[in-house]
């Protein structure tokens, strides 16, 4: 099998991926001059980038686009199966992924409740017990999308002694089970994060759900809230945001992702006073490497071998004989 | 009632006071100078701060020495016992103090995992995905002390998929729904600590437990692992943490607190690389500056009242009449 990894990004993974994909022909490609790779490449592997029918059409050999994790908005699934062509994720809960974003939305969460860069300044100060910041527990939290990411959050706030109201356009089967206060469906969103300290969007970022997070979410959100992006920049107003920090509707945020990757770095959200950033690692982690490494070679695996790939997104409208 | 507290720290607490102990006549003394106010003090309330005969000689009028906070590892509760006079303090659980003690242990855990600091450089310099941090999900832990604060850690990384190892002189009664993995007698720590990610010590200070976090627990450590205190800094040995970070026996540390409070700002723990600190901001929240003010001008109403203060760490030594 010939494995083109789309990005330079998969370089500093090259001995990890040596090693999981012994027995196949590997190749990681830069974006910007990926041509010959593509041109033979009989699965891509692709982060969170856009592949569609002019990319497809560059890759005639093609069998499987396997997306590095769990968000795949970036590919065409129609297009796909237009050309025969499977298009996959990698399960996020079960691999450290789903965990992995939950732990960097506690991470944002905590830096802003105890106001640890206020704590650096009093500590170079000589200052101790102070400054005050908040506790979790107690507080009201609001979950806005109720897949592997937000069963995963809402979990662990419930154990840190935290109300939680979830959102989501339906109610998962099992959510009383994670111990959900509250369900408000996704168009009611608004009355959702009334009274919420937190409100962390993990969200999959689809057209529906495109700048979802936008002025009135934001007005209706207490002016002593902090809104938290685990999901994609996409679903977010950027200018709404914007005017909610200038305008003090809300009272900061913490950003595991912005709306560009790899972002600009003059954006002012890096340097911006109310804003935590962190550049997308709520999935990259020693556990969901080797859990999506493992996953990806067996689908790698499984394509040479001539049987269907998992956690295929476009079954149903594949095109290609199955051998 | 003429309560007195010590240490200038109290300032910034000023309008809090006031209000909650409307009716009472209150002081905030710093320790410097504060022999006229300590001379007619009926109740003195401290942070952790030394309470012995010398001190106390010169309150001749004082009832009651009221801890602000749970830890009252300064208070001479025999000299106190001696004089008739009650030593208190704060029951921490359900007033938000263990219970913001254990989210900062979470967020030192967490910033350590996740190289919070590195992903800030990697941020800057326009990069994503990096660096790749650590689950906590899957990881050993091993908690050392099993009080208030560390069943509140224990089940918070239960919920975060982690596997505990408790240390404690004895099995607390109600571990078991905890759900701490296993239990390891105070006396065999080393091994306790073998295979854990995260060792978080949560111990009371008492003559006992000064310096119990020696070389040789840290050199029993994996070479990977984090250690967190999150209790006080004498039950480490300074000097042992600083060889188990030079001689590369651990990879970090988050300390909470340090050895003196305050602390020197040329300490160079404050600007270790591999040390993250906060200035002992475990307990100081919302919650826990409500609960605590709450409970302490309780205990100076029924003290004005004649009755028995709640929380008192040496009823069985008083000497005092009862009225």
């Amino acid at each position: 099998m010939k494995v083109v990894f789309w990005g330079k990004e998969f370089f500093r993974l090259k001995e990890s991926l040596d090693r999981a994909f012994a027995g196949h022909d590997i190749l990681i490609a830069d974006t910007a001059d990926g041509a010959e790779a593509l041109a033979e490449a009989e699965m891509l592997v692709v982060r969170p980038v856009t592949v569609d029918e002019a990319l497809l059409s560059r890759a005639p050999a093609l069998k499987l686009v396997q997306q590095w994790g769990a968000g795949a908005e970036g590919i065409d699934l129609e297009a796909c199966s237009r050309r025969g062509v499977y298009a996959c994720n990698v399960p996020s809960v079960g691999t450290g992924n789903a965990e992995g974003v939950a732990e960097v939305a506690f991470l944002h969460m905590l830096i802003l409740a105890k106001r640890f860069f206020r704590a650096r300044e009093k500590l170079l100060q000589g200052k101790v017990y102070t400054p005050p910041g908040i506790a979790l527990w107690g507080k009201k939290a609001c979950v806005i999308g109720l897949g592997n990411v937000g069963r995963s959050i809402t979990v662990r706030m419930k154990a840190f002694g935290m109300k939680v109201t979830g959102v989501n356009r339906t109610l998962p089967a099992d959510s009383a089970r994670w111990g959900i206060d509250a369900f408000v469906p996704l168009t009611d969103a608004e009355n959702a994060v009334k009274g919420a300290k937190f409100v962390v969007a993990a969200l999959a970022l689809t057209p529906e759900t495109e700048n979802i997070v936008d002025e009135p979410l934001f007005r209706a959100m207490d002016r002593d809230a902090f809104f938290i992006n685990v999901a994609r920049g996409g679903i977010v107003s950027r200018r709404a945001l914007e005017r909610a920090l200038e305008e003090e509707w809300i009272a900061g945020a913490g950003l595991d992702v912005l709306w560009e990757e790899p972002h600009r770095t003059d954006d002012p959200f890096l340097s911006h006073p109310k804003v935590v950033v962190t550049p997308h690692i709520g999935g990259v982690n020693d556990a969901s490497q080797e859990g999506v490494l493992r996953f990806i070679a067996g689908n790698a695996s499984r394509i040479a071998e001539g049987r269907q790939p998992l956690s295929c997104l476009n079954e149903s409208g594949m095109g290609r004989e199955k051998s």
